[in-house]
């Protein structure tokens, strides 16, 4: 049995704990064992109830998971920099693997928890915090390992994507198509972080520290947002065969990379140029593979449910074999 | 150090020596050790030679690498079933790990296989038995570990995929195409197993297997090939919205596992209708993460080489962590 203290239960976590519940045959047949929520630290109590969880199971106490013995995994799915950074920290100190799926906190402080974890000897799995459900972060430190990575190029965010599809197809503004996605639940009150291109540069981020096997922070990348696409620029686009697609890309030339997001004109035969609505996708050349491109659902409850229950999978199988520790070795560590 | 010794130095296996050299300095960084080839098995020793083997390194005789007790990896990749079985069964019981491209083998006795590997507690990986290059196997077994996969769909053969892409933009007949393809090294002389769909079935026994933790086989795919597409079909598909695709199906309904491989009709905003030339793409819509595609080449020297390589380091970290035969556990065996 292996015991999960989930901390924050909003959108993602309750998919974690509704996926648990649903697919639990599976899960626990494929891991070897069952994966249990010990603990889930949540102020919304109701929302808990709602979701099935006992009330012996809530608690508004960081400590009562931290020092509750029986837990080896620390889902920390709270968002943001503080408590999250320091809940993290505690909590491998105390010997708990821990699986995120915070993106903001890998880009800006993913070295110093990379490397607790070392200390520590735990495991820290983060495959949902870039492209949701799409498997990238593994492909990348696995498969395609023995390639050299010359490029990789990312639709990384849902929101503005599902904009420029639609200033695509339908010809509107995009304040217009802004307010119709804030309607729809696709862009959020305050969508700054999206339509800016600081999400996109937050992954991009932790994807071409993977991909060069160094570290590339938040501060290294180039950002523009798409605010200024006005319809018009689609349309020349359109005319010259191109789709306009915010792009996250991150190459390596003569030994330094370079990493930036902006909107860019892609050949409409291009397999990006496809990539349409909140889909996300991310497109590597290797030099020995070629092209590949994986693609999916960038966000949202349950495709992000879905990578953090594989990465929780996973952890639970090294417990079983003694394997805790053993990958993402050379992640976040100084090229050489 | 890794020492590997090599079955086979035929195209792939070529690519194989080439990969490890050409990106020798940034392997090693990432397995945490280098890798070598110890001894290649192959009959053509001028080819060997060519390639910067060194003649001590060359051998006719299998002995001469099961019995090397300094070889911890064997890489299979002479193709067709005997010797190649009878060779992976006799390293395993001298405890050696196993990489192989192999899939005839695996799609006919991979259970058997599968089984050695345990009893000997050694690791098998087979990455590039499917979709060469791309990353398919693992993504399965990981990170998508906690869905229930719903269906899988892939164009799993280059060349027929390339076949029908040409029929369609250039309007010609199958016959016309198909020798077009043999004179560029995309069909073979003997064409069979691809145009009749038999290649494509040997890779979705192998991926529903995996998909849906069962065991399929060869003989549970219902198999049709395109050997009688003509441009009417395909004219009267593009009129009504829709490409004709050489399609691998699998889906589970009401427990039952349904396997085929068939030609069909695409509607043109399916990402699979995308999918052209000699690429190949695999298709899983997961109860959690809905729909997914990982897309590349699925075949050819380099693109096969990465995947093997990707394997052969695995391989490396496991027992540099003394991690081996921890993953897989599941893979092949029966359904509860």
């Amino acid at each position: 049995m292996v015991r999960v203290g989930l901390l924050g239960c909003g959108t993602v976590g309750s998919g974690v704990v509704k996926l648990l519940r649903q697919n639990g045959h599976i899960i626990a047949q494929k891991t070897g064992t069952e994966i249990l929520i010990q603990r889930v630290l949540e102020r919304d109590i109701k929302k808990c109830l709602a979701l099935g969880l006992g009330e012996e199971v809530i608690t508004q106490n960081i400590e009562d998971i931290i020092n509750d013995e029986s837990i080896d995994i620390v889902v920390e799915l709270m968002g943001g920099i503080e408590p999250a950074f320091s809940f993290i920290i505690q909590a491998m100190n105390k010997g708990k693997h821990v699986v995120t799926a915070n993106k903001d906190l890998i880009a800006i402080r993913g070295k110093e928890i990379f490397s607790a974890a070392q200390e520590c000897g735990v495991d820290f799995y983060f495959e949902a915090s870039v492209a949701g459900g799409i498997p990238v972060i593994y492909p990348l430190k696995q498969s395609l390992a023995g390639n050299q990575i010359q490029e990789v190029i990312g639709i990384l965010n849902g929101t503005t994507n599902y904009i420029l599809t639609k200033m695509s197809k339908e010809g509107k503004k995009f304040d217009e198509v802004l307010r119709e996605a804030q309607e729809l639940g696709y862009a959020e009150a305050d969508p700054t972080a999206d339509v800016c291109g600081l999400d996109a540069a937050r992954k991009i981020a932790i994807l071409s520290s993977i991909a060069f096997n160094s570290r590339v922070t938040l501060d290294d990348v180039y950002v523009e947002g798409i605010t200024s696409i006005s319809p018009r620029d689609i349309q020349y686009g359109q005319e010259l065969g191109y789709v306009i697609k915010l792009l996250a890309i991150a190459k390596e030339e003569e030994g330094k990379i370079q990493v930036r997001v902006h909107p860019a004109f892609v050949p409409f035969n291009h397999p990006l140029a496809f990539v349409n609505d909140v889909f996300n996708a991310v497109f590597i050349i290797g030099d020995a593979v070629g092209e590949i491109m994986h693609y999916g659902k960038g966000a949202g409850q349950m495709p992000t449910a879905s990578a953090v229950v594989g990465d929780i999978m996973e952890i639970g199988r090294n417990m079983l074999h003694h394997t805790s520790g053993r990958i993402g070795c050379t992640c976040f560590s100084e090229k050489e």
